[in-house]
């Protein structure tokens, strides 16, 4: 069998997982290793390319936040089943499809410190392969049987590719406002997160208020994670710890430290981000520029000032849980939340 | 609102539509106009770019044919109700997106006489907007409530996406055999044939051994509709129509022609067509090449067999809807399928 192939191992950069997954990894290992299994077992085709891409993709260390969320809100919800490790995977399918594709848009050749499958392989495979694991998500949903599920994912996956459109629509363009910002990320990023959390509900047969509860809680808790994640593409303390820092820059991404930095900038400083931003896909950016760039930003205050926004969301999403009974699952929720907006890495 | 933007006029090409399905335009030009509503209603994004390629595609020609083969096979059921209209427009979202897909894959800057997408825009856009597709589908056959229809569409899905990652593979590979070469194209090509035909079935409630018949011709449909595309694109009738020829060669893809070529040639023509599929990839093709490699299958009578071979599937669907009551609709099935071996054009 092919699918005895699919390389599964973790790779090192999995093991040094954030804390807040270590510590309470104990409420959801069982289920993990199962999503892995599952994810085995539904990888089953005969052409390699298929296997060695998603082993490629899946070994090369990815937090795996969203199927630990479906398993987290599951639980909950005092969920008792195993649906959720199925569709876990489904999330999981989709998110790891998300990836391929961004590689081909955003035209990558790293991610996570590894080449990715578009610069190892090419962009056809990696197109392809994401439309196969899109399929298998589709085909989990199907076999768990959840209409409302469906609607949810298929809904979802309109969404979020749509947030990316609108993404690539605001690439060089600096008259992208924050809630413009907000809304793409709101679509690309938390739609995602949302569906992850609100699956949890949906199989506990929840009442509408703590379904809601989850999907608000997503959604900010999504927020909250791409702000942070937009702001370590121009932090020095990630360039210290040997992150490659700078991509967004490079790729004339329009994010939030761009946003407020060119608020704030004097004329001048304005001047030069309107030739290394609107013209970077023209190659006119020069060297130094992302280093000027980032001066900028630091003389403004303005990553201090996106990680006050992350952190209103993650106040937000605080806020969503407290409905939830106290006890170890809400604790780890509120962990991973609180980790999202303090992670340096 | 944006999608009143969207343009669904057919372009000329689409109007020399052909002779079977002119004739039989009655049968199913109703439902085709409500398929183009639906269209217009389901792309409501206030994404200019989602619209404006969707538009572009939409009106740069195509046959309809998917559509046209559910709405055909719901009638052939004696369906009555509405379903089959939003299952149809499903299909050719799909459809669509695999276009657009394709586009990128093969890195095409011209179908049927019109720039591609990813021409006019870029990758990028494609892709992302060939996944905003896939998931308007899956919205639709969330809405639809079926998780039969829901079955069959993911699993065509992952069924085609595999053909296509297959076809990557075997692209350059003169070891390809026509078994092999009939295996991918039932798998990216009859496969959505097969889900339009069959879903008409389902809906329409009909016994097993119906929907059975009808997943059979659509297969079989299919699979004599993609050995004919592949011939034509060795054609000297289509070059003399003014259509491009050669593409399939350039890309250096396997093709039925080929295969039978290359199990016939002698050793320099061997030598030959190693040197210029083997490494087309490498820019190993020189000027003349193709009209060598047309001498080559001519002398072999290799398109007057890939005929052949596509006409035993058409008797093989034919075949299938016997057991069908004669009338209109079961000939309108029948001159669809003589005109997918018989076309020139």
């Amino acid at each position: 069998m092919m699918n005895e192939q699919l390389n599964m191992e973790e790779s090192e950069d999995t093991k040094l997982v954030d804390n807040a997954l270590v510590k309470w990894k104990h409420l959801y290992d069982d289920e993990l290793k199962n999503v892995d299994k599952f994810i085995v077992e539904n990888i089953d085709s005969d052409a390699s390319l298929i296997i060695n891409i998603i082993s490629h993709i899946l070994s090369s260390g990815g937090k795996r936040i969203r199927p630990i969320l479906t398993i987290l809100s599951a639980k909950l919800c005092g969920y008792e089943g195993d649906r959720h490790v199925s569709l876990a995977t489904a999330i999981e399918f989709f998110h790891t499809a998300t990836l391929l594709h961004d590689d081909v848009v955003d035209e990558s050749s790293m991610r996570r410190g590894s080449p990715t499958a578009n610069s190892v392989w090419d962009n056809s495979a990696s197109v392809l392969v994401g439309d196969y694991l899109l399929s298998k998500a589709f085909q989990i949903i199907s076999r768990d049987g959840s209409l409302k599920v469906l609607r949810i994912l298929s809904d979802s996956s309109a969404i979020i590719t749509e947030g990316e459109v609108k993404q690539l629509m605001a690439t060089n363009d600096l008259t992208t406002n924050k809630e413009q910002y907000i809304d793409i990320i709101s679509s690309k990023t938390s739609q995602l997160f949302v569906a992850a959390c609100q699956v949890g509900a949906v199989i506990s047969e929840q009442k509408a208020k703590n379904e809601k509860a989850l999907e608000s809680f997503g959604r900010n808790l999504g927020t909250a994670f791409q702000i942070i994640d937009d702001t370590l593409d121009y932090s020095a303390k990630q360039e210290q710890l040997g992150k490659e820092i700078g991509d967004d820059f490079r790729e004339g991404k329009v994010t939030l430290p761009i946003i407020l930095a060119y608020q704030r900038a004097d004329k001048a400083e304005k001047r030069f981000l309107e030739r290394s931003i609107e013209w970077a896909a023209d190659g006119l950016q020069e060297k130094g520029d992302f280093e000027r760039a980032v001066s900028i930003i630091d003389k403004y205050d303005v990553l201090e000032d996106s990680i006050e926004t992350a952190k209103e969301y993650a106040n937000r999403a605080k806020q969503n849980l407290s409905i939830f009974p106290d006890g170890e699952i809400k604790q780890s929720l509120l962990d991973i939340l609180d980790f999202s907006v303090s992670r340096e890495y």
